[in-house]
């Protein structure tokens, strides 16, 4: 089959089913959000870091789903989330309200406006990892550092392959010793381009990069949105334009997503080679490029993984030369 | 010779000589700039839209400069252009001061700030083309769209095969009937992110090429800076990243040299397929790369096609997957 050797095993023309334990976990926030975009507002839309990463990884492989909901979060996104091999059994519900983000886009649709954030149940969680087979891929998706040590903490060293970082500017500002903390002892940071030069106080990214490298994680992510994404690792370089898209509808949610894809790709193929990050990193790309098309999960709800492979497939031939 | 198929016919290990006629023109500007960065001040700097375009392209063919300089152009900018075959028939010298342009770049390199612009010779302006062979490849750069125009009117359009043009804010927002009459005449136009929304109102950058391929040129080519640059084509596409770089020095002149290496290579190719278009904007993509390393023209003087060539190997693998 033609080009099939660009595909991560285990992405077929079937979508992954949870067979087995999961080879990948993820910590992050689930959310009901409110949003605006110019093309539309949106009350209580499903979201949350944890929720856009598990989704859209479990097109690769079956995820375990580690945050805290409250007593208000509907029967309906729990069958969303059923819609993939998410492992929901650290999916927590506390008494109280979930998690809460309000935020807006302006014309150029690259960054939101937070109108509003409502912690809620979140000033209350502890996680508390009881697998029975510990995932060997970890994603520490955008949450307070202090939670994302506590899970680091909780976790067998031994038995993890490949631990990857979230963060975001408020807790670079102020929790920037904990995030240092968790960044020391991770493989794999994911930024975008104003958050790496807001850490390291570097405009040219490529110094950006080898500056957050030294913090720890081998394997730096910086996200662009629409001008694409850069990896770094060692001597090697990867650049790769934003998949084009006449329409962006609503971006929350994109970067969650790209990680998804990323991670997910690289559980199920169990391969961390340079390729293998490339070809990942790339697979990311196009699943974010799915999610902006439409409000919160919606657009990913309607793919499967024929859609990601031909997407690809175009992409491929849209960056060569 | 692993990779040879990948460089335009031409380009070889020896520099490009003046043998015979041209067949690339460029009309724009000759200017003594004065450039400010975060990384230093520096008066009298050679530049201009052409004499950029000219000492680009020249690495890859002979090119015919179409240009007016005051009494006090320094000669030895005259042997800085004459290190390439650079055929300066058609640069004219008129009485009083050649034209000069000051200007200032913030931290992030991003944009300059024009300080001052003096016309000086330039208001008095007529190009008269006078060639024994009319080159096919003709570049319009950064000049007012009313002398564009005149050098359109002057050449016999049978003998033509392929006419690119740039422009800028300034012409946009000035002179937007004369340039739309230039669009309908061109195949292509080389413009920035800003300028195409500006030209097209139109913030999504997709959608803006596809009205500006309404306006005439068939292909349009859309420059990111630090982003990389956008090839549109009917329903061909082409996004490739900017070379990585730690250190840019001095913006000034990326566009220019950009488009000096993308004509350069298409004329000395003769080859207007996607696959040469693709390669050809790689190509001016690695010799901005370069022009940026230094003011003016210093970082060019220094390389030979051999540099190209090296850059090119190492780009082509950090954006394939």
């Amino acid at each position: 089959m033609p080009g099939r050797e660009h595909f991560a095993p285990g992405l077929t023309a079937e979508n992954c089913k949870m067979s087995e334990a999961a080879k990948l976990a993820v910590i992050g926030t689930v959310a009901i959000d409110q949003v605006e975009t110019p093309f539309g507002k949106r009350e209580r839309v499903f979201g949350g870091s944890a929720s856009y990463f598990s989704y859209a990884a479990g097109l690769f492989t079956p995820v375990a789903l580690v945050a805290v909901v409250g007593e208000d979060f509907p029967e309906e996104y729990r069958g969303i989330l059923a819609e993939r091999p998410v492992d929901m059994t650290h999916l927590k519900t506390l008494p109280g309200k979930t998690f809460c983000w309000k935020g807006q886009y302006g014309n150029d649709l690259n960054t939101a406006k937070t109108l509003e954030t409502q912690l809620n149940v979140l000033l209350k969680f502890k996680p508390e990892l009881t697998f029975k087979t510990q995932p060997k891929y970890v994603f520490l998706a955008n949450i307070d550092p202090a939670l994302q040590l506590d899970v680091l903490n909780q976790l067998d060293r031994r038995k993890l392959k490949y631990v990857a970082c979230d963060t975001m500017n408020f807790w670079i500002e102020n929790k920037r010793a904990e995030l240092l903390k968790v960044l020391a002892r991770i493989d794999c940071v994911v930024l975008n381009d104003g958050e790496a030069r807001q850490l390291t106080q570097e405009p040219n990214l490529i110094r950006a990069a080898q500056k957050v490298r030294a913090m720890g994680p081998g394997h730096v992510i910086i996200k662009k949105g629409e001008h694409g994404v850069l990896l770094f690792y060692n001597h090697e370089f990867f650049a790769l334009p934003a998949y084009p898209l006449e329409n962006v509808f609503d971006p929350t949610g994109a970067g969650d997503t790209f990680a998804g894809g990323l991670m997910g790709s690289l559980a199920a193929s169990g391969d961390l080679s340079f390729a293998s990050m490339k070809r990942s990193v790339a697979l990311g790309q196009i699943v974010a490029s799915h999610t902006v098309e439409d409000f919160g999960l919606e657009a990913l709800r309607r793919i499967s993984q024929d859609n990601i492979r031909e997407r690809l497939e175009i992409f491929k031939r849209f960056c060569s030369f």
